[in-house]
């Protein structure tokens, strides 16, 4: 994966933002025009935004256009869930810039809220399109199947978690609609909605639509005084330091982040949410930042700056180690798609893409500083026959198996937090609900993935919990041949939780995990008690290259990784 | 189950809809006044509302409450997913009278919206209590996880799928908001949503709490004209009939209906989503009205009629046989909770509650008339060897089983359009989302059942699409020593769509159902392609009394059962 091709989405440039205005203008110029139906309309416009897949369920409000996707070059993933539906392509987003998913009227859309309210929260742009009754049959207001209050329920549900909503009822506007929330979904990375009533899908237009360009500009006046202010900054400051965030990868701004680091020689460190955005095996690279749960030195060094440049990094509890972060905001620029702080100076209406690429072309005097020492290199991981597995030695494990098309998905609990210390290789993906946490998300996650880019081989980190929930998308994940290798981090119930408030609720039945292929009718599966058992069972995983493979991977119910134990002692210094 | 018991929730007669009022309000002419807790008080209205069990999963922001509730005479169920909590107390709520959901903020909430949104549809009054972050640590708005857009969007999504809601923010009103919400959900049989910031679980008023009474009451004048016009109708009337529906069973009024049919000799049908209102061997039960799904001469009887008395009936498009019904509104009575018609004379605020007890006891004359001849009893089911199960069969071998204790779980589709044929017994039950129909209700729901009275045993019908949504739910009941009977009709993929739209989006996965066990680590699995089979695995069913047994019946993707082929010819005749 070139993180060129991958994080620069098609639509995401500011030349691209509306990619038909040129082709439209310089066709209305012919005699003949194709005049588009709404479904028609949309299903281009998926296209456009480089959209190659849509996950989803049909549903009878949604058939119409289900039957229209069939037969574009648009490939339908049918999910068992919904929810896994908005995770899978959440994941495909993140992935290939922007993701898609299509399905019926509330039973549908309603069981979408989470997963898409996850993709908001993070900042990845999902198209949803939802049926719904036609205009015709909603005339005297009938209790059809699906309706919950009225029929306006779903639309203001999703108006509450997507940044942009449409109820594509009226061919006079229903394009312009569409056009505005794929602009929005593209400017903004967040999720949009748009609901379709199923006597509307062939719907045609008057006239022939033509679209408008929404494109937004920085102010160039508050640009210059705001790189003119950054650039005095680092030049002046005797231990700069980059964070680089997940709007780095979700703007497509890598390579500018490269340039701007190997250029004026600023080492780096990623957020938890922002993990691989930049190699971890760069030489600029310090590793994460997440306060006390990070490594001592990473915290100690980016803490020590004089001038921390946060770049398109969210300041949640999670990123910030839960707040035992130290971070002077005198001393830091904080540049995102949302606000440009540079000190208690506030810049409005600068781009994030503007910002960095302008400071990256700046000339700056930075002093050259001796990097903190890189964590010493764990010596090979040598397996001890009949040693039961713990946490801290399973990820010990797995570092050892990440290679270059690996993409490590970790799901929430000890699954992310011990990932944090796994170092990612270049041109590799690292992705979690670091921000949301929303348990669930690895395995459908896995199968947007692999839709996304065949030649990625996730590596899933899951705890038992987190399985529970959405495991079944394995189903999915076999019918396509995809390979993930699915670590189940078997504690036996809601581990982290337990650090908090033990109690009976947070056990969970123990199931024999590594028998899920008996029940999909294929995969490989494996029960792991030892570390030979897990060397034996990784390495036959690497071979099985087309089906899924599965590791139940006993540990004890209190035991934690690295970076848990970190934060826990911290956190038990600070109460 | 007695009706009486289970039907009449501790709260839904007008005598109750405080039943704290007259405690307290004696309580407090003593010396000393015991001042609740915000927490404490939640935990005392669920259980004066006759709420004995609560559903969900724990997460941060909820573990205070959890921790209160563990320590309460409240039991506390683990599910798997929250959204097969939201089933499984909608269920509970169907059975007990009222339910509760208690989960985390967002992931946990957002992921019970459909389930939530089906109780609203169905009214099956479910109390949603969800944590939230502390107030305290809101202050500066910070990016907390499992944050969407501000910390209000979980509350204003439950907005829409609930009758009433509040964020219990300030102990000054929050005991007030308790008691308005569970008042809500009693009278309107409607979901609510209480959401708790973590630091106000433990949080008192200054001053004890004295809860209203919010009583309502019909309008006397109104409710005497609307009896003796309708009292006129009927006994003027050559042949009335009874629609029972739903709402009979939610507002406890079994009773009073059988009173009123019994004492008049008025035919009565059912709906489908009220099917099992009224024992259907009742000797004045006709049988499901459901247009052209329903049995020919039940459609003709009560199309007939001159006067149809529709008590507590939806008129959805499920209910009416996608809209093949044919009632005349001038010789309808429409009596429902929210409306009271009378052929084109609307009432206002008259109870549905007060009028069908009026008119019970009024005096009229009813000309008797004979009933439609009841279906042919089927022969006894005889098991042919080696000759593959089709979905007609099935149900009648189905019908055969059932007994008194039993209920019947329809989820979606052909399950349910099948289980309409089903004969229900005296002081059975049976549970279907027959006007929401969201797909997945029923493993869920059947653990509902079971929480709320261990003694029913649920025979789950449950497509093969809609099992792979829920199925994992198995693991709870399970984990209970549940004993249902789950039969999966897998006709490999969504069978009902094939008849709209056949396309590849319709074929799912095949998975070796029968082998969940194997999975889950307990329980009965049968695979199922003969009669012989069939029976052999029913028979061996009934004998598991400690773990669920699961029946994988295989049958052709395009086998339907004779309610679907009814309608497919009916609907093929007015195209």
């Amino acid at each position: 994966m070139s993180p060129k091709s991958t994080n620069k989405p098609k639509s995401a440039s500011r030349q691209k933002t509306s990619p038909t205005a040129k082709t439209n203008t310089s066709k209305s110029s012919k005699k003949e025009e194709a005049i588009l139906s709404i479904g028609a309309y949309l299903i281009e416009k998926l296209q456009e935004y480089g959209i190659r897949d849509v996950f989803g369920i049909p549903g009878d409000f949604v058939l119409q256009f289900y039957a229209q996707l069939e037969e574009s070059p648009i490939r339908v993933i049918g999910t068992t869930r919904e929810d896994c539906a908005g995770y899978a392509a959440d994941a495909y987003a993140r992935v290939n810039g922007m993701g898609a998913v299509c399905v019926t009227y509330c039973v549908g859309g309603l069981s979408l809220c989470n997963s898409i309210a996850g993709a908001y929260s993070e900042k990845s742009p999902v198209v949803v399109i939802s049926g719904a009754p036609g205009m015709e049959e909603r005339r005297n207001d009938p209790l059809l199947h699906h309706r919950v209050r009225d029929f306006n329920t779903q639309r203001e549900v999703f108006e509450k978690i997507t940044v942009a909503h449409a109820a594509l009822e009226d061919p006079l506007t229903a394009f312009r609609e569409i056009d505005r929330c794929f602009a929005a979904a593209a400017r903004y990375k967040r999720p949009v909605y748009l609901e379709l009533p199923r006597d509307r899908v062939n719907a045609k237009p008057l006239t022939p639509h033509h679209p408008q360009s929404e494109e937004y500009f920085s102010d160039p006046q508050a640009l210059a005084a705001s790189i003119e202010e950054a650039a005095e900054r680092l030049s002046l400051a005797k231990k700069p330091v980059v964070i680089a965030g997940v709007e780095v990868h979700r703007f497509g701004l890598r390579e500018t982040l490269l340039k701007l680091i190997e250029k004026h020689s600023i080492p780096v460190s990623a957020t938890l949410l922002g993990k691989s955005v930049i190699s971890e095996r760069h030489p600029l690279y310090l590793g994460i930042y997440e306060g006390a749960m990070g490594r001592e030195a990473v915290t100690k060094y980016v803490e020590e700056s004089d001038c921390v440049l946060l770049a398109g990094t969210f300041m949640t509890d999670i990123n910030l180690g839960i707040y035992t972060a130290h971070l002077d905001p005198q001393k830091c620029i904080y540049a995102t798609s949302e606000q440009l702080r540079i000190g208690y100076h506030h810049f409005h209406d600068v781009r994030l893409d503007d910002f960095l690429e302008h400071l990256a072309d700046e000339k700056m005097k930075i002093v050259k500083r001796p990097m903190p020492k890189p964590p010493a290199k764990p010596a090979a991981f040598k397996a001890v026959e009949d040693q039961p597995v713990t946490t801290k030695r399973l990820f010990q494990r797995i570092n050892e198996l990440l290679v270059d098309n690996m993409v490590v998905v970790a799901d929430v609990g000890d699954s992310l937090f011990g990932a944090s210390d796994l170092i990612i290789h270049q041109h590799t993906e690292f992705l979690s609900p670091a921000y949301y946490t929303s348990m669930g998300f690895a395995i459908p996650a896995a199968l947007g993935v692999q839709v996304a880019n065949e030649k990625l081989r996730p590596i899933v980190l899951v705890g038992d919990g987190a399985f529970q929930m959405t495991c079944l998308e394995l189903s999915t994940i076999l019918r396509h041949h995809f390979n993930p290798i699915v670590v189940v981090l078997n504690n036996k119930g809601y581990t982290t939780e337990r650090f908090l408030h033990e109690g009976p609720f947070n056990d969970i039945l123990d199931w024999k995990y590594h028998r899920m292929p008996d029940l999909l009718g294929g995969g490989w599966g494996f029960e792991v008690n030892t570390e030979s058992e897990l060397d034996q069972a990784l390495k036959a995983s690497l071979n099985n290259e087309d089906k899924f493979s599965l590791l139940n991977v006993h540990l004890q119910p209190h035991d934690i990784s690295s970076a848990l134990t970190r934060l826990a002692e911290k956190m038990s210094k600070t109460i």
